[in-house]
């Protein structure tokens, strides 16, 4: 790969933004797309847009822009989606139920391949065609990429340590608690309660603009 | 408020972590904090949390830290937390009922006061003892603060253009699109995908560290 700059952690955030506009641009047959295109699509400003795409080598050609199929490849091939991502769940409540429904995940190269809990009333049953198997099974044999964390608070830790243990390389977390993992493992929370609370912020700082989309 | 200044959109994102870690300390009677135990316990660097709290006007005493409760009382002004934000959820499939179950919201502040759906075998039945209603009986009327969507991406433009001429001023998007909403309407927008993908990045470039939290 080209770009061998640290690519700074906010553009990172953006990257994944920017591939599926420029997979709807691909869907209507687009073959080039300039950066005020890009950005406005994106709901960002161009040159922010130009920016992030320099941290990939990537410079529009003057009049003409960026040549869709390339950038795509290159974003792809950054954020590591060449292959399929084999997703465990730990935590088959509500939420996480929904995500093992959640079909998206597939078609984007994140196969649920595992679900996991510890209530002996949920291991042994199946959610979209997986069943759910006790946490105690959970091994570096599964082959498990990435871990999603829908458990109560309480647990949560426990379960991440886990995770890192079978070698998981990244963790989702939805428990409402900060987890600490090693520095080898990439760690993203996502907690409704706390977006509600910055959302509360522009609400009663009206004026302030519109906050920023995607949690960036 | 003393600080009028603009607070950073990084800064707003940390604040609602800063103010767990706060109620935590509270819980175990802690009456002052640091910057470096704040720090430590909400996962960031110390001169970053001094420089966030300098955004309230919030300096600590060099020996002692931060008095916790005034700590609180400021976040908690500055987030607007002040009284309760009556939440919209639209679109009662797996995530939407989800979110209608999390009895966290509640005690956040953010009671869900309506649950609003199209699908006629839905509308009329309840979920955590709100009652399903048609999203053609959304009205300014109803006071709500906050919509959070949870509907297809093919239909979320048009509910959020619903939320928006029903006064909502705040947006929380599940739905896997880039919505756009009139200025003084904030938008937060949660697509696992994305999540997944960045992480992806992070787990494909071993050694690049961890990723940041709270999607910041």
């Amino acid at each position: 790969m080209e770009a061998m700059r640290r690519i700074p952690d906010a553009t990172v955030d953006r990257l994944p933004v920017y591939l599926r506009v420029l997979d709807d641009l691909t869907a209507s047959r687009s073959t080039t797309v300039s950066s005020e295109q890009l950005a406005d699509l994106a709901g960002m400003n161009a040159a922010k847009v130009r920016k992030d795409l320099s941290y990939l080598g990537s410079y529009g050609v003057r009049g003409v822009g960026y040549d869709v199929d390339y950038l795509r490849f290159e974003i792809t091939s950054q954020l590591g989606l060449g292959q399929q991502s084999g997703v465990a769940i730990v935590g088959l409540g509500n939420l996480g139920r929904a995500l093992a429904n959640h079909a998206g995940l597939t078609v984007r190269g994140f196969p649920v391949t595992a679900l996991l809990d510890t209530d002996a009333r949920k291991v042994g049953t199946s959610v979209s065609g997986v069943t759910i198997s006790h946490l105690d099974a959970l091994s570096p044999d599964d082959g498990i990429a990435i871990g999603i964390i829908t458990t109560p608070p309480g647990v949560a830790q426990d379960v991440a340590d886990r995770l890192v243990a079978a070698g998981v390389r990244a963790i989702l977390n939805f428990a409402p608690i900060v987890l600490t993992v090693p520095e080898h493992v990439a760690l993203r929370s996502v907690d409704v309660t706390l977006e509600l609370q910055v959302l509360s912020f522009y609400a009663s700082h009206q004026g302030s603009g519109t906050a920023a989309a995607h949690g960036s």
